[in-house]
């Protein structure tokens, strides 16, 4: 049971990471497993993932894409077949050495990720151009060793969707490459209402395995960066390693060119930190598992406000609207009316509704919204029009998060041309800083360590420009984006 | 690419098993992995379990089910609380002993089950009896380790959704695994088309850890029981064991008492086996995939087909359905409508159109259903009532499987009043057999060695009627249901 009092609340303006921690627990995201490194996440928390799933799943339909669903152990021997993705992927792995009470020939590894074992049946199903394109996805659990959890940003495992498709010539595989990426671009502009920006990694942060890896940055509120999700090329580097081999229109034999791209669990934690605040989630309509809740003032005719309660609830329901989430009467007596409304407020839930006799007996409600929109948190409305008013008041609070953080991404976007300036700025407030670097890993090594940021990505956009690199001075051709990232 | 041949398909009147292997492997539905005793689920397959994901939520939402996620891995310490628990799953676990490239301290079972590592976590989050009742489902993988695989019916790792509630009393539990089982009985029955049988199991064959388990049983053609689904209840024995105590109204502390219940992707061997004939799957139209697919035959004007097999798609896709299949144009132009036809049969769909151009120039089409109802397959009718027509014939294909195997079921239950007639029946046709059984577990055990039938269910309903067991002549006081299980 919660027992939410605000003061077990850290300020976000004071301690950003202890703020995350205590609204994920006690606003009942998820909670610490027993395993270090590991969580559990809980309805709440779940249901915010299903809604993601859902919007995810469908986009994925409407383009074709077919689910299934590939074994979890992987034999080693699968995994050491591609060198660059074994080497990526090898000092993360949970490995299992016994299986029904005897230890096992070759030990299984826990997947961390499914190109190889899904790569291996390709091969036996892949012959011909008809066979292809190739576009399988699954909703999954991954392992990843970690020593400590940082909950739902840093954990051993995680859920994810992996898309992994094979196609005929490298263009193709680049569309889709594309395509994913927008997929995931869509799902946090239009539906986590956060800002991003697309680009390309350098070598140094690429998949390990992959020809290019595409990304999605968020700038979170403390001024690091935050890797949304990657789409892969990947040429024909496992194509070649698993013999992924078909016949061609010509009749010719060639290696597929493939593609994976993933989307994780990881999202959520950058959905809450970019934006709660002190008292807690705000959670944006289109993915809040509960978009309006309803706290009836118990004390004088009971019935009477609980039945009224429940009529607005029916009101909201009948209403065609576009948020998923559901409309819920906190009917707990043993509650008070404050304590309902911290506990809405902690839990990001979009609006509120208060009912008392007043209500009742009147023409007039107010509905609450998380935030204030021009100054005001209060919206008066009559009876008769709480589901119109409610749907327009989401409506807005969707937009207005998005508006925030786009404001908050692009004052936090700073043009570089010197290093002076560079490590000013990662010294003070940092954020995303594009700057010139001439591509050497040398020059991308010693800016990690000196300053911490990393290049976070290339704009897909970017022209050539005549530049020097920040660091040694050399000609340039692209400004990059770097932060410091989670 | 799907090389179908029906020579390649051993008869289901010959061999079931080498049928079953065969059809599951060419109808695309599932493969085998690289490692023993695992597959993959292809997307056909796969399509399948999501169809019974959405319908199966669906009910659980609806009665406040809420979803939820815990980790995979189980530390030992947590699986050895429960005795029993842990003795029936030991033989069965694969055992995660390095992570990280270290040795572990402590090994980590993958999950076989997740009563231990949730009711940790339960004993943490309930603390009055404002808690309860805790009703949380997961839809995940489990492994229980397997040397050979039998697809579907017997893998290392299965997919599976795993309820697990708590609950003030006893009461509460039992109305929750009885509820439960219901939402199983109604997905056989109503969707699956099978017909079963429920009751609750011997303590012999009862869930390592449950005070009882009620089981759902399916007969399947080679006379074989299958278990379908179970529902326990778990009584106290866990909650005292992981220390999941509350205050109750009166402020007295109590243990809980719990239930858990599972449904895995065992189910659909169980459907394959049911409903198939000689010339592949039949998939019942709520399940189906693919409800309707249509042939174009090429040769004469093949736009004009073409447009005409798409306007037939969209007058059966705008049609208000209870059958979420989609409507398939198959205008693949290499492959034969022969071809086409069997590949159609192999994959179960229900309904199949073919269209020429004395199609386009008519004004009616032929329907074929995958199976024959009143001796013919065939159903001619107008093109303007292809939707309509559609619809009838896969509700009336829907009822005909389910008849059709409860037919099968009641003539192969019997009564068998002596010993003799018990071990005549298990060596000729086996099935169902209803006799007296004193409930000792030493008859239990004889008769399984002598005959390979085990005790399946007792009906919930059974009343207490007076008879003497069927192997040691004492008296006994109920027929149990007997067969040789899958």
């Amino acid at each position: 049971m919660s027992t939410f009092d605000k003061k077990e609340i850290t300020k976000k303006s004071e301690n950003i990471s202890e703020w995350y921690n205590d609204v994920i627990l006690k606003a009942e995201l998820a909670d610490y497993a027993p395993v270090k490194g590991t969580m559990v996440i809980r309805p709440y928390g779940f249901a915010l993932w299903e809604n993601v799933q859902e919007i995810m799943d469908s986009m994925f339909k409407k383009a074709g894409v077919q689910n299934a669903y590939f074994p979890l152990l992987i034999p080693m021997s699968l995994l050491n077949r591609e060198k660059e993705h074994v080497e990526g992927f090898s000092p993360e792995l949970a490995i299992v050495t016994i299986g029904g009470g005897e230890e096992l020939l070759e030990p299984l590894a826990v997947r961390p990720t499914s190109e190889t074992i899904m790569y291996e049946m390709y091969a036996k199903w892949i012959q011909s151009w008809r066979d292809l394109p190739m576009v399988i996805n699954q909703w999954n659990n991954v392992v990843r060793w970690e020593k400590r959890t940082y909950l739902f940003l840093r954990t051993s495992e995680f859920l994810w969707q992996e898309g992994h498709t094979a196609h005929a010539t490298e263009e193709e595989a680049i569309e889709m490459q594309t395509k994913a990426l927008e997929w995931y671009r869509k799902t946090y502009e239009d539906y986590y209402a956060m800002p991003v920006v697309t680009g390309v990694k350098s070598e140094t942060e690429k998949f390990a395995g992959a020809k290019t890896t595409y990304t999605i940055e968020a700038l979170m509120p403390d001024g690091k960066a935050l890797q949304g999700a990657t789409s892969h090329n990947l040429g024909q580097n496992f194509s070649k390693a698993f013999n992924i081999s078909f016949q061609n229109k010509e009749g010719k034999n060639d290696y597929v060119w493939q593609t994976s791209w993933g989307f994780t669990t990881r999202s959520l934690g950058g959905l809450f930190l970019t934006h709660g605040d002190d008292n807690g989630l705000i959670l944006p309509p289109k993915l809040a598992p509960i978009k309006v809740a309803i706290f009836p003032i118990f004390g004088k005719d009971d019935e009477k406000v609980l039945a009224f309660c429940k009529s607005i609830k029916e009101k909201i329901d009948a209403f065609s609207s576009e948020f998923g989430g559901t409309v819920e009467v906190w009917d707990q007596s043993w509650k008070t009316i404050g304590w309902r409304t911290n506990e809405a407020e902690l839990k990001g839930i979009p609006l509120t509704i208060t009912v008392g006799m007043k209500e009742v007996e009147g023409n007039s409600i107010v509905i609450k919204r998380r935030i204030a929109i021009e100054d005001t948190r209060e919206v008066h409305t009559k009876v008769d029009l709480v589901a119109k008013t409610s749907e327009d008041e989401l409506k807005k609070l969707q937009n207005q998060l998005y508006v925030t953080a786009k404001r908050y991404l692009e004052e936090n976007t700073h043009l570089v041309e010197s290093y002076d300036q560079f490590k000013e700025i990662m010294n003070e407030s940092r954020g995303f800083l594009r700057a010139f670097w001439c591509e050497d890993k040398e020059c991308e090594k010693k800016i990690k360590d000196e300053t911490k940021a990393t290049t976070r990505c290339l704009p897909l956009d970017a022209k050539d420009e005549d530049g020097t690199c920040i660091y040694c001075q050399k000609p340039a051709k692209h400004r990059w984006y770097f932060a410091q990232a989670y």
